[in-house]
């Protein structure tokens, strides 16, 4: 499994009325160098992503994740991404995609300094590239540490300067917190607020159940908005269980009659102890969550 | 002004034995692709940093940013960086720069993940490149808006995967908080603690006058320690002033006798305004401040 693809993608504005776009998306060697040492994104992780799940070549959720992005963008002061050149990029990238599970990364930097001219506009690019076999933590389930985010709950409303609901190239933390995990002997981590509430994973987000209620923290600005959350609430309410937004303290996960890590790639991971404490697993509930996350859902 | 200057850095373990560095240092083009899509710093914002600033060819305080690049590795638990190699690839960069003022960049990434293999090993560059001209924030002053950094005063000690004495590449808040600065019509922004004390600017140490005394709030792992702020202080106590570090409450800004934002490149900013309150401004300190910041120093 050494295939890899990526595409440069030159951005167009938003309101460009192109349908093809074909030659603003230019296949490169995913090996070779692609990026000058001036990219932001590299200096400063001054830039946004996203991450979409493909199963047998087909893109999971685009919509939800293209309009993520571009929420990303808004809240970051970078150029509105053009959905449609963003779409035609990730289908592109799809069609590379062999059957089983890959992953498309989209990528939209602020761009590229230059000594003397300043900025020249954003740069963006797209990779696919197999993903690791997640079958053990799909169905054995995960350990997770809670960590201090830092921030209390009102910080994002406060101080939106701290792109808290931005999903940024900057994730040093995000990645300290899954190394302080591991340290703990956990395999991942939730993040809580310095006043006991709940966040998300560094890359996943938290459902938890209580009796026939499945909950999620609200996604008040403090947190992304988890694409892969917002599909499992939608098939939960399918299956006629409710689900709800809360404030939800962190006590409340000791107390989860189940919970789960959800996101794109890893798809639905159930936590089987947390802090060294066990959890009950559904295991019938999870195997079902997840043969519907590698269902086609657009 | 369009010279620009870029090393790849092939790191070596920090107890390599070997005097000669140069056939790990690869003299590239700097506008031209350099890296690949698979960085991590690029992907994540998952490296660390320093900013050197020249002066007529010298480099200034090398020790001061190589030490504190190997603290920001050992808190990112990246590879230890061998010191003796970076200061060659500087000595090499810093030939290059031309009369007048320069800035080399050092970039230490966590690497380029590859699908099939993994992680590969730190990545690492080196850029040289002329500055702007900073003389009216040095004699006019900047203007300067608070802004709440989200982080209680305890959150560096609490939770040390928040990587705050760290200088990451995880750059976006810093870079949004100075557009937040701008939008309120300041130059600059200085964060505060939740619980309001000073922190740190963006990309700047502070420095405030009482009397004949220099404060700069503790380093106590919630900011970065300022290589410039620490030289400035080794040259207010050679002028008979008496430096300190304190937790300097926010109320403690407005009622300063005078207030600098210190960095590598731009120097000693005085602060003239601080959230639309005039401060007071001494010129002539701030004048020899920074003719002293601007002769050579190791």
């Amino acid at each position: 499994m050494t295939w890899r693809f990526a595409l440069l993608v030159a951005p167009v504005v938003a309101d460009d009325p192109r349908t093809d776009f074909a030659d603003t998306l230019a296949v490169i060697d995913p090996d070779a160098p692609a990026l000058s040492v001036g990219e932001l994104s590299t200096q400063r992780g001054d830039g946004i992503f996203e991450t979409i799940g493909v199963v047998d070549g087909h893109p999971q959720e685009v919509r939800a994740h293209l309009e993520r992005l571009a929420h990303s963008a808004r809240l970051c002061d970078l150029p509105a991404p053009h959905l449609g050149q963003w779409r035609a990029a990730v289908e592109r990238a799809a069609a590379e995609c062999p059957t089983g599970e890959s992953a498309i990364k989209l990528i939209l930097s602020r761009g590229v300094e230059r000594a003397a001219t300043g900025l020249e506009g954003p740069t963006a690019w797209v990779t696919a590239s197999p993903v690791a076999d997640h079958t053990a933590a799909r169905t054995d389930g995960i350990k997770v540490a809670t960590l201090d985010r830092g921030l209390d709950s009102g910080a994002a409303t406060r101080a939106p300067w701290l792109l808290l609901g931005a999903k940024t190239l900057s994730y040093a933390v995000n990645m300290a917190a899954l190394r302080e995990a591991h340290r703990r002997g956990a395999d991942d981590a939730i993040f809580l607020t310095s006043d006991g509430y709940v966040l998300e994973a560094p890359t996943a987000s938290v459902i938890l159940r209580r009796g026939d209620t499945f909950v999620t923290p609200e996604p008040t600005g403090g947190i992304l908005q988890g694409t892969t959350q917002l599909s499992v609430f939608d098939w939960l309410e399918e299956q006629g269980h409710s689900t709800g937004y809360e404030h939800v303290p962190a006590a409340a996960l000791a107390d989860a009659d189940a919970m789960w890590l959800v996101s794109s790639v890893r798809l639905a991971a159930p936590v089987t102890q947390l802090d060294g404490v066990e959890l009950p697993v559904d295991r019938e509930l999870t195997a079902a969550m997840n043969a519907y996350l590698l269902s086609p859902r657009d």
